[in-house]
């Protein structure tokens, strides 16, 4: 059973604790074998992923070739169907409305010394994206990864997808090709990772990678960062419903269990101040499980992870929701409004009864890539800020080093670094 | 010897990614004494920190406390040399002129179909700022790191900072109070990284730990990276200055040697169409070395990492420039403005021969925390926006949902996700 938590118990600061510090992943040690799979890839590029998808995807990719063709994901779009690819056009069009909102604007101005200041954003040059394949290939979370990096105007998206038994999603390729990437590899697992970074003799490098996958993937993303960038490490997925006696509570428990059903490990949360609503809610859930396709998963990450918490009044939650920082908030209540300015941590604010979460992980155009595991307290979710880069820009004439000048070199002198104060001290000299 | 590349040579794109492959620093494996330490911290706390202090920093802080308190600072303060305070608080308030104007903006807006969309940004709740100890503590770094944080809203900036022998640099001190610093503890290396994180009976825990340090502390910042946020990880700095004929050599020296003189792993780099003014620098170099107090620093560095590249013109230039990424690009000729724009790849530009890179390091406002190893091909310098983070709003009403419903739906059945399919047919249905 899930637990049940309220703040008028005594021990509750305490069970609260224990319950934020629950750990909902253990990460395999896969550190040693991604070592050697990373450096093997680096060696001997093509080679390798040749051997390696031969030996974890049982694909030969030495016929079938690493590139998928542009055939291949024409024959593939032919296939899907049409109401899944309007829905996904429908999803492009608008997460491409709302990321265009974030493109970051250069600044440049001139001080009252007359000093010239700025920065300047540009994009990265190249962009690696990673797919899994198999059950959790997403094609949603290919859309919320290609269009952030296509708006920012990364040059060159390159996808890397394993295709095991040869086999990749036909509608993972169309959210390809409609999302704007480049070029499509079928090489996954911690050598897809590798080649991104550092090249093949097929595969020219990138200079970031993004997106999810297993613990492969991850560790692999750990040890190529510095040599490229990543983006954050993703565990599994959480919601937090804040609902009051206002909220229906089979539209919470639906909400509730379209999280659990993602993966063992999801965590689904309810906080309210009205118990009644909570059993409501509880009742609910185990209804509507009966009747889940994915209800095995559901019910083990709602079993093991879920929660209830009762509180005297909305107000009384918002530092739990902040202590949680939750991928995704949903905000059910008479006046949903009034809460969204008094919080500060979550990845993403879901805002009144009519906004189940699901919209937003698919048609309503915010990027549903969001910080899991509390990491919301200092993390962003996925956006066009993530696919470019800001410059500073300095520019003294002669009378605004004369006028800095001094400072620079005391502050110089005060650290030690002589040749710092003279770097100054020389062009002041030869006025 | 510096190396001299030209790139009219047959072997030039050999000899360039030879180059730009060069490792310049060896990181110490320390990972296995550091996950002991952080381990200990974590578990006993201040106890830990107590011992792990007169262990390391032969300092007694069951005797003298954690907390630096507010009396120290001020007798600290007394003891600076004027100057430099006065240049310190220049400083400061340029750096928060230039960076209030990174502050970015919170959106709301509302689309054609009448979804509410936005975003919201919220500053970290508490940052950490690990200053190091010793010859490397620089006041002005501290400033590079606190006040973009103090501009940003973080209401708790807890700095950190070894006292080997009990000592602390008084100016590290004035410039945190300077900077807006909240707590100061005299504790260094792993262990305060890893109370940073974890808390002790003393410290209460951060969201995020930023700021430089010594291989045990980066190899700290990589095992709390999850629990907390982190800053990039600071590399051996770099200049790469880009001059024509009309450039002053001297100048140009001065500004490679200010690089040099960090660090024997730092990097200085020329690059001219100009033959004679390469030699012309190379000279100054060797000349001016010989008057240098760390002059046994900048000629290794000179000599193991510096370089001196030969193009026809400046536009061949702005590719090798892009590769190298540099932290610090000067450009020193007739017409530095019109490069700006043709560069992708730098994490601050000093435009100009009026402007070195050392009024950038102390009183240009802009930052000095900056990409190192070529990074700036997909990260940016510190600023406000490492202190915030941002949080989606979605917002659907029924007409909105019954909209957007449909393609949610398709997408979820066609994802094999049935539950995310039915939290919204579950309020179609209801209507």
């Amino acid at each position: 059973m899930p637990i049940r938590l309220d703040s008028c118990s005594a021990d509750f600061p305490a069970r609260f604790s224990e319950f934020l510090a629950t750990k909902r992943e253990v990460s395999a040690d896969v550190d040693h074998a991604v070592r050697a799979i990373v450096a093997d890839v680096a060696a001997r590029g093509d080679a390798a992923l040749i051997e390696l998808s031969l030996k974890f995807d049982r694909v030969d990719l030495g016929k079938l070739g690493l590139r998928v063709s542009a055939q291949e994901i024409a024959a593939a779009e032919a296939t899907c169907d049409p109401k899944a690819l309007e829905a996904l056009k429908l999803a492009r069009d608008r997460i491409e409305a709302f990321h265009i909102r974030q493109k970051p604007k250069d600044d440049r101005f001139t001080d009252a010394l007359g000093v010239e200041l700025g920065h300047r954003w540009t994009a990265i040059e190249a962009v690696g994206l990673y797919v899994p394949g198999g059950t959790a290939a997403y094609p949603s979370s290919v859309l919320m990864n290609a269009v952030p990096a296509k708006v920012a105007g990364v040059p060159r998206i390159v996808m890397v997808v394993p295709s095991p038994d040869g086999v990749i999603n036909p509608l993972v390729l169309a959210a390809a090709k409609l999302g704007g990437v480049d070029e499509i590899y079928r090489v996954g697992g911690a050598q897809a990772v590798a080649a991104l970074a550092y090249g093949t003799q097929t595969m020219k490098p990138v200079s970031k990678i993004v997106g999810p996958g297993n613990a492969y993937v991850a560790a692999a993303k750990r040890q190529v960062f510095g040599k490229v960038g990543i983006d954050m490490i993703a565990g599994p997925s959480e919601v937090l419903v804040l609902a009051d006696g206002t909220a229906n509570p089979d539209w919470i428990a639906a909400d509730l269990l379209a999280q659990a059903e993602h993966d063992e490990a999801a965590q689904s949360i309810l906080i309210t101040n009205d118990e009644r609503l909570a059993g409501d809610v509880e009742a609910a859930v185990a209804s509507q499980l009966k009747t889940l396709p994915r209800t095995a998963i559901a019910s083990a990450s709602w079993r093991d992870y879920g929660a209830t918490i009762i509180v005297r009044n909305l107000d009384e939650a918002l530092p739990l929701v902040d202590a949680l920082a939750p991928e995704h908030l949903e905000l059910i209540a008479a006046d949903p409004e009034s809460l969204i300015g008094k919080i500060r941590n979550a990845g993403a604010i879901f805002v009144g009864g009519y906004t189940p979460e699901a919209i937003g992980d698919y048609v309503g155009g915010s990027n549903h890539v969001l910080p899991t595991a509390r990491s919301a307290r200092f993390s962003s979710g996925l956006g066009v800020l993530d696919f470019v880069k800001r410059t500073s820009i300095l520019k003294c004439g002669p009378d605004q080093l004369a006028a800095l000048g001094p400072a620079a070199i005391a502050l110089g002198e005060a650290e030690g670094l002589d040749a710092h104060a003279r770097s100054v001290a020389i062009r002041l000299n030869r006025r």
